[in-house]
């Protein structure tokens, strides 16, 4: 985007950002200093060795699995981990591409071979998941990466049926740092040798391989084996978060809780360890929960860095509608014409502008090939079944769009904060809305996720404004203000989902949404881009 | 066969039973006479009429599912489970091939339209299977076979997760009983509309219809959503059998127990209803339990229909001992040069000869080439690990024979019978167990399953060999005689497993081994003739 000195964007132009996964979305910039550092981990190590009693004594089986960018630095981390415990509970295996040898096996014959002993930890510094992020990054084919998938899932599931703990963790650095890293470990000469090829070609793909990962999270990540991504820019604060997160799984595991985490880390998410964590007060909001007395680890956070300053101003806003409306007309025929259907998701903050946007979307598309959803609270038919059953019947046709006002994800948004979900019920739902997602997209339908985001600033002001313009008052109501007050919890539920359910078939748009001008034009460029993309270019 | 007038035979043919799928070695010739049925049926169905209301109640949805030959006259049994039941309870929906406007929409959406709301029960007169069935028996490729397999998975997966109980039920008749109700249905101008051109194709191809039957319930029977085969050849057995197993079913889910099962039918194994039921006692030994009051009905048996008097004479034996040695002998080779693992598993009685007929087997086999694994009780690290580690670790490399005098069907026999392992561990193998051989096959292995089997007289006969024998006498444990009272038991559990774990890839094979030397050849044959099916013929 071209902007002007005052900050203004005066052009709307393509956001290289808007299009990465979110993955790249992650706030890395989470640090501890290595006072804190010193001052927590003997401790943490010390509660870790207890745990590691426990598990024998329990006789419960862990596997906790290293994945993670080329120069994390996973063996440094095991070191970290293992260093006061019993090495005769232990086992550390350095997964390498398959030797000979184990090519005569079935694929996931190594990795059997590999599995703790009741009562063992097993340490991956990678794993079955490294074959296949190689086959995949290369250019495997999406049927052969679905059996992968499912296989490894069948094998995680079979091995938690049987009591293990499985947890997965990816340690997430940015392309940026990745390139510091290789840099400093090349200038020496007893270091260069750890930057591989294939390390080389990951960076040169980043982007890309990026996007598998996020894919991989998506289709592997399951309530009985989790995925945690550790934002692992600064060593000290990935130790910590890592050392942490296992502690709290351990204890859920084993019924103890000798680690001090407040109500909500306790929660049975995918993120356990530090869903509960704040690093500072959400502008403008009190922190959820005092400051808890060990430094603060949680989980990824994501809407937090997002730069809410983009502004456009009315004379480009009003050329890109323009522009963007005609373009979005033909390319509903075209839609119509190859018989695709489409999903459209608008979730985000109450009067962040969800009506406002799709109002200006769909102002130039034939009205008989998209339908609007509004979704409230389930009523009537809808609420004596499924979750999903709502969403099922509400799918579009081929050659239609469905738009949906809130949607599906409210399981985990809405049902999560407000307790109508159990935990067991909310973090399953990830996994049942990625399968959900996927077999709407291997049968053709094209996705958008947005989500529309503003301040609670900007919320409070918008909710003033509308009590006091009459015509505006009804959309107003005494549940915008008491979800106003759980924004911490909101945006800890939507940080997860945007992380857990974002694949490249199906991708979440995070929309700068605070000035309204910026944030339509942002979704309707993003519509018309995707659908080019997967219709062709249309002539305007 | 051919057979001299005394029955022995005197030369081995291949036995064309031998490579059937083990749905068409199901017992089907149990029946119930009209008044035990009209003694029983109103009763019976009053009580479902409690269920119903029971279920509305408890707000639990339930999916019953009839899928079966053409010819089992769905309709009229769903007619007769909802003759007394209340209509608002109750949806009844017949599944025909997808319409036009379906075809809009991803293939599940139709199904999830007609979900049961929470209390509700459905009747599905064919189901989701109808499609895929269609798609397979007609030459569908195998990946897209296996992503139709995990979709409906998830999909039965995520009702029960919702509380869902989910029965399927495969109506079972034989070709020849499906000929003759397709013969007086065409009589009748009257009935005659009802044999479809599909139904034909069906009976034209019956035998691989049944391969494709026998995978799919291999791979979509879970603890879940279980599968139950039904012998319908008996329309007043078949429907008091499925009105049981709905009975049961249901009130296991719901905690109530009106129905007089004795305690075995109540484990939660997949065919719930008639685990219990012996219809006689078998050879040589009592019923375990009583005859109850009710008309007995039960889960398809298979043992007891095996012709047990088959026999080879020694000079027959001789002859063809020689000539399939010779053949293995050079198919051990070719797997070799082929790099071709393959798994063969011995399961059967104590003293039905396993360890002759692996000898035999084995015999002009290179040494290098082979391994034997006796499995015992697991031991050491066997023992502290998931009780597949224990084959996985054993699995044989490309090239090579890995032979298993018993195997990991110990978890569904002896754990079961002997309580080493919980019901919803042993009835969760099934699916483990499956997906284990799956894949294995997957990566080339070629597989053959036999259970060898004899009469308890015949076992008797050669324990009291044993005892007298004194170079014998070690093969003879305390044990084996008090497996020998369990009988019935085992025989239900291995009844059970040859229908839940045979599929194409990986079929069982029974072997009438109350003849040894029978017994011994029908194994080197069916290994032959399997392994030149996979590597291409020898010469000898």
């Amino acid at each position: 985007m071209s902007a002007s000195a005052d900050g203004t964007i005066t052009q709307f132009t393509p956001d290289a950002n808007g299009c990465l996964p979110m993955l790249e979305h992650i706030d890395l910039d989470v640090r501890l200093s290595r006072r804190d550092y010193q001052q927590c981990m003997p401790e943490l190590q010390a509660r870790l060795y207890d745990m590691e009693q426990a598990v024998l004594e329990a006789r419960v089986p862990v596997l906790v699995i290293f994945e993670g960018w080329a120069g994390t630095a996973k063996a440094r981390m095991i070191g970290v981990l293992t260093r006061r415990l019993d090495p005769r509970g232990l086992r550390v295996h350095s997964i390498t591409p398959p030797r000979t040898y184990e090519q005569q096996y079935p694929w996931l014959y190594r990795f059997w071979l590999k599995i703790p002993s009741y009562g063992q930890i097993a340490l991956f510094d990678r794993s079955w998941y490294r074959e296949m992020l190689a086959e995949r990054t290369r250019g495997g084919d999406a049927l052969r990466w679905r059996a992968r998938c499912e296989d490894v899932v069948g094998f995680e599931h079979l091995l938690a049926d049987d009591g293990a703990v499985v947890l997965k963790f990816w340690l997430h650095i940015s392309a940026k740092e990745q390139a510091r890293r290789f840099k400093r470990l090349l200038k020496d000469k007893l270091t260069a040798y750890q930057v591989t090829d294939e390390d080389r070609w990951q960076h040169r793909h980043y982007h890309s391989y990026a996007a598998v990962v996020e894919d991989l999270i998506a289709r592997t990540g399951t309530p009985a084996a989790p995925w945690h991504v550790v934002p692992a820019t600064d060593k000290y604060y990935a130790r910590v978060a890592v050392t942490k997160t296992i502690l709290a799984a351990l204890e859920a595991r084993l019924g103890r809780s000798t680690v001090a985490l407040d109500a909500a880390a306790q929660s049975a998410g995918p993120d356990v360890a530090g869903a509960a964590f704040r690093r500072r007060g959400v502008n403008g909001l009190p922190p959820a929960s005092a400051a808890p007395a060990e430094p603060a680890v949680g989980a990824p956070r994501i809407l937090r860095g997002v730069d809410l300053s983009q502004q456009l101003d009315e004379k480009s806003y009003s050329r890109s509608l323009k522009r963007l409306q005609a373009q979005l007309h033909l390319l509903g025929l075209a839609l119509y014409r190859q018989q695709r259907p489409a999903v459209l998701v608008f979730e985000g903050w109450d009067a962040a502008g969800k009506g406002g946007a799709i109002q200006r979307l769909t102002a130039e598309i034939d009205p008989r090939s998209y339908t609007v959803h509004a979704i409230a609270a389930p009523a009537g038919d809808d609420k004596l079944r499924h979750y999903l059953y709502r969403f099922w019947r509400r799918l579009p046709p081929r050659g239609q769009i469905a738009i949906f006002d809130r949607s599906w994800y409210g399981r985990v948004l809405v049902e999560r904060v407000e307790g109508f979900a159990r935990p067991d019920e909310w973090a399953r739902a990830y996994a049942e809305i990625n399968e959900f997602e996927r077999q709407l997209a291997d049968f053709g339908t094209i996705i958008c996720k947005f989500w529309l985001h503003i301040s609670p600033q900007e919320q409070l002001r918008r909710f003033e404004e509308r009590q006091n313009v009459p015509y505006k008052a009804w959309k107003l109501t005494d549940e915008d203000w008491r979800n106003r007050e759980k924004w911490p919890r909101y945006e800890e539920a939507a940080d997860e989902m945007l992380l857990h359910t974002s694949t490249p078939a199906a991708p979440w748009t995070i929309v700068e949404a605070e000035d309204k001008r910026f944030g339509r034009i942002k979704v309707l460029h993003t519509v018309a881009q995707r659908l080019e993309a997967e219709l062709g270019k249309v002539d305007l």
